[in-house]
């Protein structure tokens, strides 16, 4: 153990202050020396109170994310067996992909303190500030067809928004699977009060054309990041748990508890279809009776779908009224909402 | 050139026999020399007459694939843009997915004379014997939603039955993508013809839940295999166009015709969808109007249905009669034919 390390848990263990002369004194180092290990623990995240007459009081320490803390949090369970924490890292998505190929077992997880490549949907830019907030990428083995994994990424933006709400935070689901707060109508009564996007989530898949070989959901969670962990592209779009609420919130626990609530509809899903997940879904839906044009991504053709939206079924497919009584169903596409938030 | 390649060229050029001492002279070897090369020719697959009096005569080489006749056959064409041939490698979809992380552009091939760890679909192995058969991978960039690529699949199913049947030989597709001939009611008429594996395809795709990054098919046709080729677990069920004409192909240009056939079936897949190709697909069908057994593999549960096959429908879901008026669409599944073949 290092003399820093050292000195770290003398003051996490007396929990009141200690002098710099008994730390000199047990470690066998000068007084000047303790002084530049206690500037250091501060640039790490450390609050140290330093009062001249009684020494060093360690007041709290920095959010780190803990691989052995999150494991031994979900002991036992089917998500979170085999958990791998980087410091900072291209992309955990990558990451899980790469650990799905060398065949590592479903309920791998991989966390990142901060992203250099972090990847959105449609092959957006995920902005992933240091040390406040959740990366994770969580490999699935399930035995679908590929047409079903994007039931999947609702079924993980259930368990992200529930975990969320449970914290206190009143967030919702704008299909697929963009979590936000806002949308509910404005004080005029004359519009709607724009989304902030407060997670998301993008599910990649390996598949033969009929069997899925694995799954990788990738859910980031702004937690503890403030107005200056966003770009200028991002303001007043996107949020934070702190912005919202004033509280942080310890990033370990929280993906322990996001990953709990993750496998009871993970296998939900799996015992019972997505049909079991739909209600609680729709409960979390933001576009129920909104009128919105959705922007095709896929299959052949770029249509554009505009209509009132009315839900989704049972296999996750948007449902759009695009005339009196004529019901589209969208599989895939970005959704923007008329007259109103976004 | 090394002194064997010369040799080779030399005999090829003169087309007639070439005496050991005008090539000893040439190539300022022994006469021993000379023919030592010779035998490592012959023992490479050239088949070289000698004629004591006038010398070696090159009668014909043995077929390899050959990237650069390749390339030269599929000049200006979308698929083929890109050729890697290799002489064993462990699967050439593993190679060409690996191409499609990196970026390769679509219509990239991978070609091998054998595998090692040839793929089928569901897990199975693909038995790749060495020097007689095609082995080919195409990287393709559809922009699709993961749900369609078995219609890709499909698509692939018609471009290699329709370039056998041109080859003259009837070969039929037996949902979802094997080729293969047999299946016609035999002799006594009380039964079928039992069906005999030509070709497969095992179709793969990386993707996000929604949008398709890219998809490798890969096609493996039994060309000039014989019968001491196959295992004894395929004998009966795989056959080659050698086994059933009598004749061999050159597997260059069989691959250069096929992959020119997959383009115009492709290119009609991405402007008018899989419905352009259906019909073409229904025609080759070996099981419409049997009774058939499809087992669940993706999904949840394990459903096994059973019914008449009445067809595909334009999604390229397999559609079965399993009660009088009732039809269920199959979406992934393994084939069996009731009181018949297979």
């Amino acid at each position: 153990m290092s003399h820093r390390q050292g000195i770290l848990e003398a003051l996490d263990e007396a929990g009141t202050a200690v002098s710099g002369q008994a730390l000199a004194s047990r470690f066998g180092i000068s007084r000047a020396a303790v002084w530049k290990h206690i500037e250091a623990l501060e640039a790490a995240g450390y609050e140290i109170e330093r009062a001249r007459s009684k020494g060093y009081r360690l007041v709290s320490s920095p959010d780190r994310l803990s691989a052995e803390a999150l494991s031994g949090l979900l002991a036992g369970r089917r998500l979170g067996s085999n958990v791998v924490v980087l410091d900072v890292t291209r992309s955990t998505n990558s990451d899980a992909l790469a650990l799905g190929r060398e065949g590592a077992p479903e309920g791998s997880v991989v966390l990142a303190e901060a992203q250099t490549g972090g990847r959105g949907r449609l092959g957006r830019q995920w902005e992933s500030a240091r040390g406040v907030n959740l990366y994770l990428s969580l490999l699935l083995r399930p035995p679908i067809v590929p047409a079903a994994a994007p039931q999947l990424s609702l079924v993980a933006g259930v368990a992200v928004a529930e975990t969320l709400a449970a914290e206190g935070i009143a967030c919702r689901i704008k299909w697929p699977n963009d979590v936000v707060l806002g949308g509910e109508d404005d004080a005029s009564g004359t519009g709607s009060v724009p989304l902030r996007k407060i997670a998301g989530i993008l599910t990649e898949i390996e598949a033969e054309a009929d069997r899925v070989s694995f799954v990788v959901v990738g859910i980031g969670v702004n937690v503890n990041s403030t107005g200056e962990h966003f770009s200028a592209a991002l303001a007043g779009r996107a949020t934070s748990f702190l912005l919202e609420t004033g509280r942080r919130l310890d990033r370990t626990a929280l993906a322990a508890r996001l990953l709990s609530r993750m496998e009871g509809a993970y296998e939900a899903f799996l015992t019972q279809g997505f049909g079991a997940l739909a209600s609680r879904w729709r409960a979390l839906s933001v576009l129920e009776g909104r009128t919105v044009e959705v922007g095709g991504v896929g299959g052949q053709g770029q249509d554009v779908s505009r209509g009132t939206c009315i839900g989704i079924d049972s296999d996750g497919a948007l449902l759009l009224e695009i005339a009196p009584g004529r019901v589209r169903r969208v599989l895939a596409g970005d959704v923007t909402v008329q007259g109103g938030y976004d």
